[in-house]
């Protein structure tokens, strides 16, 4: 992690400062499940979610917003004890522990709010470094979703449905 | 299939004789992900589902619901071709072959709107009866989260994610 990276609670000023790379990452359309033409107002309302769900940014020492993610409740009822969460990092920052960063404070978050578990629903096959990240983190790949992704390039990948347990800390 | 059942789109006036087994199945809490007091407004807005999604009713030649089932869009964007669906038999119509003939009908259904994959996120494991029939439908086990259902009498279990590739016939 970068020294002088910190993360905190995402504020509706920062989205300012989110949206031009989040439009870049959805607009690219290799990584993520949503439409690549989405609109400013149902990006904001996908991404900045109010508690008990948690949106936070990283930033450096100057407050530059260098990636984001969000945490929340992935299932209902009986299963409301799996975790989500989701990613972007500014291109412009990456390969500096952002995504690192960002992956253990969700771990660490989703443990203090009582969760037992963390699931990502879909994590692009061909997205070789995300998917490296996340076993790194302690994820493991439950099971693939064949043909579950259209990708711009080489047409219909894999989904990844990614998964670990955790030890509830509160 | 039972003689005589046919399945059709379901209406506003199906809900009063959906939600008493919708009701039931939620509140015995060992198949669904659902909170097992949801409430009648909840449980309508989960299940009566608006076009393009759909959502029928399984009925008898004397016009009594026997079951139910929804369809919709499992995913959104690059992974928008993936369906998905969840089922409810009415527990005095069960063993009858309902949920085979509900099941069969999404997977036509899905097909007929262009799908080319059908996901379940959430298939409880001890629904032993479930399992074993999405299997005979096609189905296979993608993976299964482990721990990932509080059952209220065998604690933790594991949540399958079953999945099947389809060809569209339109």
């Amino acid at each position: 992690m970068l020294w002088g990276v910190r993360i905190r609670t995402a504020t509706e000023a920062d989205w300012a400062a989110i949206w031009p790379f989040f439009r870049a990452i959805v607009a690219a359309g290799d990584t993520y499940t949503f439409p690549r033409d989405l609109d400013e107002r149902a990006g904001h309302d996908i991404w900045m979610l109010e508690p008990p769900a948690r949106t936070v940014v990283a930033v450096d020492e100057d407050g530059t917003v260098l990636g984001s993610a969000k945490m929340n409740r992935n299932h209902m009822g009986a299963a409301s004890h799996i975790a989500g969460a989701s990613f972007m990092v500014d291109p412009a920052a990456s390969r500096k522990g952002v995504g690192r960063a960002l992956g253990e404070y969700a771990l660490k978050w989703a443990a203090e709010e009582g969760y037992r578990a963390m699931q990502f629903n879909a994590v692009v096959e061909t997205n070789h470094r995300a998917v490296a990240l996340w076993k790194s983190l302690g994820f493991h790949i439950v099971g693939t979703l064949e043909e579950g992704f259209l990708h711009p390039e080489h047409g219909y990948v894999g989904l990844h449905i990614m998964y670990q347990r955790l030890t509830p800390t509160t």
